[in-house]
């Protein structure tokens, strides 16, 4: 059994490194949005040229994502949706939605202190976990049948 | 031509009331998530029973809200989403990534202050508003033609 | 708002009423399967003539039984399973995973007893319930936002 | 033409290895639930942490079971379910009926003793056998239409 | 319970009445094909103009028949399908199959000499019956769970 | 049997009027886009705020459009496509295919001047016609069956 | 580009190889039904035991054969149907009827005598041809563009 | 990531090779209709038979087109529709209109003098470009997150 994974949300710390680490040796398919913040904003802009409102130059920038973001959530066997402690990450949440819309497992990764906030998307979630190591160790028994030792 | 519109989101003001009299005349029907705050916090438990653990306590909860909420999103002909100016509000992202995934028309309504945050749930969007009075409008316009004077 | 329930399962206790006389006032339309045990298993035959073999005898009953039981899943917005005491009730089973796989909101109901035994059903799952009444107060909450008092 | 079977059911005897022993030099890829019965029921708190509650013990046991089971189910060509002698086996009606709704063809396994008490299910099959031989042979059949000698 | 059904194949003789009869009473709304032949093979022509060649000429008229025909599929809760003692009826077990592949209850109704020439047919069938007075019986019991004294 | 039936298409000339009109008596819903071309073009930038940038300008109001034209040929049972003498008319290509691609039957109303042009519009159509009475009678006797005297 | 085409239909001639044989070099998959005809009538209880009813005979074998037949279609991007000269042949015209019904591109191959009793088949397809080698010639050209020479 | 993509519309320029050798080096298969104007014209008549009547000749050929253009717009990832200079192009915003109904990312191509009369189809696009070079851009930083430099 291989699996197709999304790795939604957070961008500024290394969970998806860790989680890829955690499943060595699996047969995943790890895919997740443009992790590069810089191009991520710009790259609407900076291919089919600038705008002068800030709303537009965002709204080229984010249909021009939403093409990778989409595709990988339709093909993901599994949502992973990680909130980080800091902004808003409505993006994240979206894509939670989106994803449960669709009928996906979705595996939540939060702190404690967003309990309460996250408790929606928590209720819709197949695992809430908070460590890569938990998300990596779900991923294995869900494939191998394999429990951590 | 009826409408069925769900208004998801922000719970704090009278933004729901404000857009149904805007919308006085129309063959429009409302539907919302349960507004006040506190049952929906603890409806869970009042009725199936008391947990020692916050996580299973919000979970019960949330879950029941979902029947609510999921009926009403996938019987809407649109979605409006309010953003307001407090709180995490990831159940308003949620709602909306969720609606986007089933097709749904989507109205969102915010401040310029989250423009930047909201980019990627802007871009779902057919509508991006920042009055009720703007929603209503177009409401108005998608059902008669009939613009603002 | 308006919900139609499909009340699968146990056909040998008033849960049905009860859960009807605790939903008094409401705009719910329930159904349910044929309740009279006899009539369910004679009813193939009893129309379209008689098998000698066992097996076709109720091959014939369930599939005429069928047509009434998925429309009436399909056709409903919540679908209310509940497990009682006796019998290995496979068919109450059953209804329950095929409302899951369409995405029907599940409320499933029985006794401690059962709660291992039925770890996956309840998993699939919005509300876990042990009485009719509780059934009712969910459904009304979902309707009204109104909580037992 | 390769097809993907689902194993679903009774996990206490070798039936799973007789089908497969049957289906030697068939282009099948045959998957399961995790079978290992106490890993199965632990593998949720091994992996998120305890539970005090033994309903949410096995409530999050049962969701991360449900990751693997119904991709393997959505994914599946064929879902064969067996019913064993002892036990409700609730989980494997379930699974009957959630691939039924699917579309799924379904392959129904079981003793004449419990005929009656499936016969919803077995009306919602294409095959009803009683053998994993029988089993083997009609998976043969589907895919050369060679029949036993 | 309402039900729409919809009566597909053959033309020459009073079935539809005879099963309309038997339901009196009962919340059916019945569709049918176009049964006036000269109309259904002319119709085309009449409204859009001549055509030349014999297979023009039956190909408009069969496209503004298929209009009303799907509509009535799709749209019915139950299908059946009667073929006749005499001509091919391709048709009919075109609409047969085409309600199958839509996951309607499909109800067959024709004589034993056709019984091995129509086993794919009555394979995807829920009722297979032989006589007007059996499907009403059939649909009656559907609605209201009483059977034929 | 009641119809919706969406136009879409030409807005210069009497073509929706003259085939309600054809259609006197029966129980048909017409739906339309906005038919006012100022209103058309100017209702998001009059609802919503202007634009300096005409290519935006034309987006917000495209889009506000769009929840008007989807939900209409969505509920639509019919859509009925004109293609005047005049204008590029790319929006009614576009929702000819869109119609197509949810299987709707599509009737397309045009002159024998654009038939080549039209041909693969014409290829995805039910009832190629080129007057509203040939509608209006088509309409009529999917309904009725009654054929023009 | 490569294709998967399901050969429905007829199964006293070499029409299958016929329509191989005419698209050799081009990277196309066939599938057929099992056409030893013997097989296919007597799969049922040949595997899953003896019947004394000739219907339950024969629609253990349909149900059987329907696994096959089902999943082809599902599988193909074009569905061949081919109507022999003799035998009724409700199966091949059932076949068309799930295919249209699933949005497959559907080439229907027959005789000029069976013309008027296939019309409704024939106006389901995109493709009408009488011989193996117009069909091969239409695969060829739907694949590489190039046209017979 | 690998993305199937469909180039639909104009067949008179050098812009579907001007795409793929800005996507060197990038797992992308790359789809389009065939592009022989003549072939394309003929091919009906040239494989199935002459007809006399214009209307047919074309009718034959745009369904055989059909099966082409459809199996490759569902099989898409992305959706690019180019819009030239010159004719009407009707097909080319059907494509797009299809493609939309399907939910596939829409990629639109054209010169600024057309953007009025496209602002339907500019409004369901995610990405609205200029010349080859934007598009092979816009694909590659969907695939890669690399920006142009």
């Amino acid at each position: 059994m291989g699996l197709k994974v999304y790795l939604a949300g957070e961008i500024h710390t290394n969970w998806r490194e860790d989680i890829a680490h955690g499943c060595k040796g699996l047969d995943v398919e790890f895919t997740a949005p443009v992790t590069d913040h810089d191009s991520s904003d710009e790259c609407g802009v900076a291919i089919m040229g600038p705008e002068k409102d800030k709303f537009w130059h965002d709204n080229k920038g984010a249909k021009l994502n939403a093409i990778r973001t989409r595709k990988a959530i339709e093909d993901a066997d599994i949502v992973v949706v990680r909130f980080g402690e800091k902004y808003k990450q409505w993006n994240a949440a979206f894509d939670a939605g989106y994803a449960a819309a669709l009928g996906k497992p979705l595996i939540v990764m939060h702190q404690d202190e967003h309990q309460h906030a996250l408790k929606e998307v928590d209720a819709a979630a197949l695992v809430v976990a908070q460590t890569p190591q938990q998300v990596a160790a779900a991923l294995r028994y869900v494939m191998t049948g394999a429990l951590p030792k």
